[in-house]
């Protein structure tokens, strides 16, 4: 895989600190932590703005000098966030940064204490914010990872066999994935059949596929650190003609909520061409979830595509489109695809099959 | 598998709400939530104390009615973090305590919003105090799931073939463990082989198995919500004298660690007891982590089993026993047990076998 530009990202954050007047930030989330420096390790603390260091802990030395270019790492045997703590009462700091979202109560105050008078600030969805939108090394990674995702439906849906357990299918495609060199899956599985095709998190149970009913298939795999996000339904046996309707509402849905998808359009814009689809069915109660949501290193980031959000689609976006209905006791249908926002309009990177199969 | 005893754990929360002059807390972490009510959904607060509820969103409403009969459960559509605030401005709380070691800055001044007066306290690990006892029920639940751990181990070593990739070998035991019942592996499985077994956390890579050398098998399952933890060392072909050598110290470290678990043992002392044993062989330099941690429904939690701890063991902790050293360059050996502390002494939980294995 070509190699990520974290010198550009680092800049990219620096502006940032000058724009929220910081002369460093502290960042602890370790997603955030790999983006700028490429460090995977699961103990890290990135103090970056004035003279920038990595600190992480003896495990990791080895793994650090590898990864990490820039900047200095300092391996601290009492771990990263006390090391980090020595490193800013070794700097005079005015405006110190920590990340709202990531830091804990307990952490900033072990933090508060080394701070001799320089202020802590707590700003949100810095390193977010430039994550939102991916860079040409990120997009290519996250291809091979939807492509890796993709590949694995036909095993999938080959699996599906009525009275064989949803947690067996689930152990199948992640075995297959596993296989096929996923680092991992990019969140728990979900396999739900017949009436717990209504649970929007149904993730795969012991309970057996039946012989007639929705299946929804809702998995991803993680490659090169980026993860991929699917959900298709298909049908066991023989669907009624009520549950094609369904069908056809989600998938009509999906599509115009897709076709919304360009530079300059509000998220809540996505959100309401799905939604009103659904409506014009009658179909919007049971909707009860929001459109999509950013896919990247992590499987849930930003942006939102949602109602209450007024945030508007650039370049570089890489966003799920996912309307789904779920009708207690009877089932739920929810179709997924991931979309790369482009600078002329969108790039459909999900490419299997979502029109109803019947098994 | 038997009910755990909600009522029961929640009565001894509420002692120690008095005991910090509480009116209530509010708990966010999921596997606290889980602990005291049964609900497993990822979305949740449990505001605990005058007038109990659980909130969480529409998606889990089915899930939350089902699993919870105490306290009283509120679905909030704008999610359960905003539905508890409203909950808690609802009240007239003058003490409020938040999870100093889960709730983020940000959630923090979201709820401060919401106070009308009350103080906001930041206690440390108060449910997780609770947790490090384990009560009868969970000790079955674990005993499950270390004895399916243990039965995929033959398994694991039937996989492991020279020219064979580490992932490869754990995407055949994590297959074999969602087969055998597992809802998930309890971290990431480390397969470490050759030099890399000199990597503490040496996750399985796309490297391939030698034919000389060290293998590290770490790995975990999850059954009914509880993990297990296990590490076996194994060598691939004839190990020489020193490689021996190597094995024998670790093994009588570990076991030299688990011969002083009884409650009233400082668990500093337990740590000590297998760096005693390192430091005579002159290899206590190698051993660069501590000695052990508490399993239970996460795979880390407290205690830690260190030098710098000064707590004592007590009957129904579990913890893990796991010295190891690591030879940058040459290869590493860690083996690992889970310990129950019993009233008279303890009870060893992992039974596979720890001589060393030549495949």
């Amino acid at each position: 895989m070509t190699s990520m530009d974290y010198s550009g990202r680092q800049e990219r954050l620096q502006l940032e600190l000058q724009r929220l007047k910081l002369d460093a930030i502290l960042i602890t989330h370790l997603p955030n932590v790999r983006y700028l420096t490429g460090f995977t390790g699961s103990a890290a603390a990135l103090l970056m703005g004035s003279r920038p260091v990595l600190v992480t802990d003896g495990r990791y030395a080895e793994q650090a000098r590898k990864q990490v270019a820039h900047p200095r790492v300092v391996i601290n045997k009492g771990g990263s966030l006390k090391g980090a703590a020595r490193e800013i009462a070794a700097r005079k700091l005015s405006r110190l940064g920590i990340e709202a979202e990531h830091v804990t109560v307990a952490t900033r105050s072990l933090l508060a204490r080394e701070l001799r008078g320089s202020k802590l600030i707590a700003p949100s969805g810095v390193v977010e914010g430039l994550r939102m939108l991916k860079d040409p090394e990120e997009v290519d990674a996250i291809r091979e990872a939807v492509l890796l995702g993709g590949r694995l439906l036909p095993l999938v849906l080959r699996a599906l066999r009525p009275g064989r357990s949803e947690a067996d299918v689930a152990a199948r495609l992640e075995y297959a994935a596993r296989r096929a060199g996923a680092e991992r899956m990019s969140f728990e599985t979900i396999v739900a059949s017949g009436p717990r095709s209504a649970l929007p998190h149904g993730i795969a149970s012991e309970a057996l596929l039946p012989k007639l009913g929705f299946v929804v298939l809702d998995y991803g795999v993680i490659l090169h650190g980026y993860c991929s996000d699917m959900t298709r339904t298909v049908h066991l046996g023989k669907p009624s003609g009520q549950e094609r309707g369904w069908y056809s509402a989600v998938l009509e849905a999906q599509l115009a909520a897709i076709s919304v998808v360009s530079p300059g359009a509000k998220l809540s814009e996505v959100d309401k061409a799905a939604r009103s689809v659904l409506k014009s069915s009658k179909l919007e109660k049971f909707f009860t979830h929001s459109t999509g949501h950013g896919v990247g290193l992590e499987v849930h980031e930003p942006p939102r595509v949602a109602a209450n959000q007024d945030g508007a689609l650039k370049p570089g976006m890489v966003i799920t489109i996912e309307p789904g209905i779920y009708v207690p006791g009877k089932g739920g249908i929810r179709i997924e695809d991931m979309v790369l926002v482009t600078s002329r309009g969108y790039e459909l990177l999900t490419s299997a099959r979502k029109d109803l199969v019947e098994l």
